[in-house]
């Protein structure tokens, strides 16, 4: 199994994270986005949207979108709920992390530690504060009731939320302000086998 | 089971049809974002993330996210794959629908047919053209040599697509330049119990 990405990019460190909690044994092929590494022809025809993470099974069958390679990977482990709410509630997570989260948080993110913050990104960034803001919120209070996102353990959907909640700081969000995002950053930070980013 | 939501959102459509086709019967409470009717107390206490469709099971569970629902309502039917690596293609494609599709093609038709089209978007319209096009460019690749996205069968992730894909025009995308897609899309029309939207 060979994973294509970059690790410091949330989304492949979220295939990377379930790899290790899982032991599985994977080759990592580091691609640099910057560098239009996901945009060659030979990454295109491999995956036609051109993005990272990628994951290469050994015969040669490939598969897309970080969330989804979670899915795969864990489908049949503790890390997907048993029962069929649970796994609808991880997915409820796994398309709000995508949608609601990523877009503002990671953006913010890489605005700032890929770019460099230039000036002609401001407006961009600050446009993500209070989207990026809301999410966090809707995370907060779920896990003022909860210690996890699905199914009453720690799930694909707590990895795929943890992946750039845990460096949100990087972008410019103050973490501060959730104490409950702060327990639950140490629980997943507390599983076995769980592996920093990088 | 209720569904809250507004019949002309894709996101809301794609439930509908989902019910539709497998014969399930449901209650449909309409939802009007555009009067607050989603951000209210009563409903941020059912979806504290303030967005329609929401699935509201006969026990008052609730479950949101439109892909989301789709699984829970298809698991364990022919519209979700049989085995693991369709299952998880199901699933990119529909994180693909999230990511890359729906915030390009919904939101150019939202501006559009929603807000009337009014000036001061007219830039925010303009740069969903190249990402819209981009996506709907993936989406005609693969079908130049495949019937359908997962599975060898009309699944989910078939319906997760079609509802924004097959308006696109209304926010301005030429879908003559795909004849795979306009293909694609009578197939899906063509499956028992299929509905239009509205």
């Amino acid at each position: 199994m060979k994973v294509y990405g970059d690790v410091w990019s949330g989304n492949c460190y979220k295939v990377k994270l379930v790899l290790t909690r899982l032991q599985l044994p994977f080759e990592w092929i580091p691609v640099d986005i910057l560098k239009g590494e996901s945009r060659t022809p030979g990454f295109l025809a491999k995956n036609p949207n051109g993005r990272v993470p990628m994951l290469e099974l050994d015969d040669g069958t490939t598969l897309a979108e970080s969330n989804a390679i979670l899915w795969y990977l864990a489908e049949g482990t503790p890390l997907v709920p048993g029962d069929r709410l649970g796994r609808a509630r991880a997915l409820q997570w796994m398309f709000f992390e995508q949608y609601s989260h990523e877009p503002n948080i990671a953006t913010a993110r890489f605005i700032v530690r890929y770019l460099g913050n230039p000036p002609e990104r401001r407006e961009a960034l600050a446009a993500k504060m209070a989207p990026g803001y809301a999410a966090l919120g809707v995370m907060e209070t779920h896990l003022q009731e909860r210690d996890w996102f699905a199914g009453g353990a720690c799930s694909v959907a707590d990895i795929a939320l943890y992946a750039y909640t845990h460096c949100a700081g990087d972008g410019g969000f103050d973490l501060g302000r959730f104490p409950a995002i702060r327990s639950w950053l140490a629980r997943v930070e507390s599983q076995p086998f769980h592996v920093p980013m990088g």
